[in-house]
């Protein structure tokens, strides 16, 4: 069932030789692989994630995974492999949609989210197409609060291919949940992004440890290549 | 309503300026505070990722967790805050009760996991008591496919003290869970464990910036002290 | 707790002796009374539910349920009890975001919902307030998909009064969802609306034999007007 | 992909003109059909639910639902379809698991549920066997704080077969769960029971509008007898 399944996990430099070892030893970071068919995942790829002027820019990873979601996308549209983009509301007719709470956490008055107003439309070099799904999604994970579970059903999804903003905030939410319904994940190391270095690193390396495989772009596309699906379901 | 908001947040000494610097330019890492009414939750404290001998030991880490869930455990028993511990399957009746994978990636035959029968029952020192509950949870996340929510929903719970192992495993996606459900979350530092010694600490801070409070146990300890609940709900 | 608790629940005229004797012999059918902070849930009172020419029209019964509601409105605003509406998608800037499916089963191409356009904003007669939530659900349980659970417990609702249509589609969909969370649910028996005449009727006997209250408007509106609550939470 | 289409919805004798009005002119009991891959689902075929001593017996719907049910076991065993059943709990080690109600509305003290203990274990004559699941759940709908949704897509499953008691209870959450996570939903009428006479045939007329097709065991054999699956998934 698993057409591609690479030998080596995925371990940032900076992993300390304690973890390391504590890996090999609990047999964690083996390859989950690839199954039937396969559905596209990108969160948050927003304005406000993205562009360097906004506070919570990604910065260059942010551009880096913009560039990598843009080449994976060029090869599943054409394939028929459903594309599914999650971002966060623009405006909001009625209050308090969120329980009063932007994040879980109370943001203080002053924040750069309750100050102003941020572009949370998806930027133009990653644009939806006729026939991808776009859902505003409440919450981190993509799958709380939103339909997506129901989609990936519908169209008998076996596996996703997990991109966005930010690794250690949305995307490792919707791989937890991912992997907690037994859909298998995949992340392509490139086509995720963080604010924060540090967490982006040592989230790769938590979520190759057993979530989901961790692999370079090019094998995912390579993978890609070899499929054809009916969109339809 | 929040009884207790210390003035900062919690920041490991191994994050790096560039994070730190992010992180107060955004404004993350504000205090939640405490709501109105707690419980705690206590994940997977079993012996096979407390004991030495287990390749899943959470190690000295876990150890001190243990006395830390104890001293909390002490002050919150007498004073009515409902305690809820999680823990794995000891034994299946019948077999793929999780979809056939112990974790979302198929664990090899011959790992850990599968090779030999962990013990899952919670270690003695922090063993149940009568009117405490117990759950046996089948994926990380402690609400997932778990009756958790309907639990606190029925106490009129606002507040969640989150402990147990791991920290970037089980902890991190039940804390995910807990913030999209707009629970407050606290995190005492030294009641979460983990075998990984970086994911710990990164872990701790991508928390404290965005879904919960991570504090000393002594101030989650004070602050209990201030507390009587009406243990029924 | 239960500040209201009437002596006798909902059975309705046309349930046979042979049920009235089982639901007495299992002492099924018992009052669970108010809590102590309520909301009130309005489920798709659009206009494709009430008005008469839409073949999907609750018809009397509709007119009745918006009437009550009103009432039901007028005294709960003032008191700061929060009201949440759902209704379904206005449009679809993408395409295939309930899964494909309008409902669970294959919608057929000449079937009324596929055909047209159904108006399906709110009636105006109940329309939404300042201050009240609205939310686009995309299944007919208004807890499924959406972020309806966590507005709840921001909020520290214990008790949810369930409006709306149909009873025995959408509102008897929610009232599941409302009680396995614990919630304690509330139907007045006038508020909901039903396409199917019998339907409606079995459907509140069922769920007042286990699931919620149902009982006279009046009796629900007596109890809200000894209620003052902070809508903040 | 719908291998079995049935010409006619299931409209039981009971139903108004009025009612098979309302569902002709609006288009709905359309049937679904099957899709590629199904499962058995057997709901709380309990001693408590079946046995006549009990006051919440289905008196003879059960045991005409325990013989379909059987034979439906006995073509998808040979064949790999995934056979997953539900009960409730044996024994409580630690109290208060449900929070504290057995079902949502407040059983009282000297009700059947409360003052025995039921006999939970699934009923002889359809026992479990080797290969099948058995997961307590601990609310109405089997998805419900169970990893239902997990198993289903971990064996690529896309239509359910559901199976059980009571039709107007846990089969009727159970179905809406189902139907809104998009899968296919199949009821064989004679496989389902209530201890409701009445609420019974409404809650079939309700989920053939729908939610799925409700049709006669023997085209549901008859269907089953042309699949063979591979039960790893």
């Amino acid at each position: 069932m698993n057409a591609h399944v690479p030998a080596q996990g995925y371990i940032p430099e900076i992993i300390p030789e304690h973890d390391r070892e504590v890996r090999r030893r609990a047999g964690l970071g083996q390859r989950g692989g690839f199954g039937q068919r396969v559905a596209v995942i990108v969160i948050d790829m927003c304005r406000y994630t993205v562009e360097e002027h906004s506070p919570l820019s990604c910065g260059e990873l942010g551009w880096t995974a913009c560039h990598a979601i843009g080449r994976l996308l060029d090869v599943a549209r054409p394939r028929g492999i459903p594309i599914i983009y999650s971002t966060q509301r623009t405006a909001e007719p009625y209050s308090d949609a969120t329980g009063g709470r932007l994040l879980s956490k109370a943001i203080p008055e002053d924040s750069a989210f309750a100050t102003e107003l941020w572009p949370h439309e998806i930027i133009g070099e990653v644009a939806p197409q006729p026939g991808d799904v776009v859902i505003v999604k409440p919450k981190p994970s993509f799958f709380f609060g939103t339909q997506l579970a129901s989609i990936l059903i519908h169209k008998r999804i076996d596996t996703v291919i997990i991109t966005g903003t930010t690794t250690s905030g949305c995307v490792r939410a919707t791989v937890d949940d991912a992997a907690a319904l037994n859909f298998r994940v995949i992340v392509p190391q490139e086509a995720v992004a963080d604010r924060y270095s540090l967490s982006h690193q040592v989230t790769l390396f938590d979520i190759d440890s057993w979530l989901g495989d961790v692999m370079p772009l090019d094998e995912v596309i390579a993978h890609l290549e070899t499929v054809s699906q009916d969109r339809a379901g």
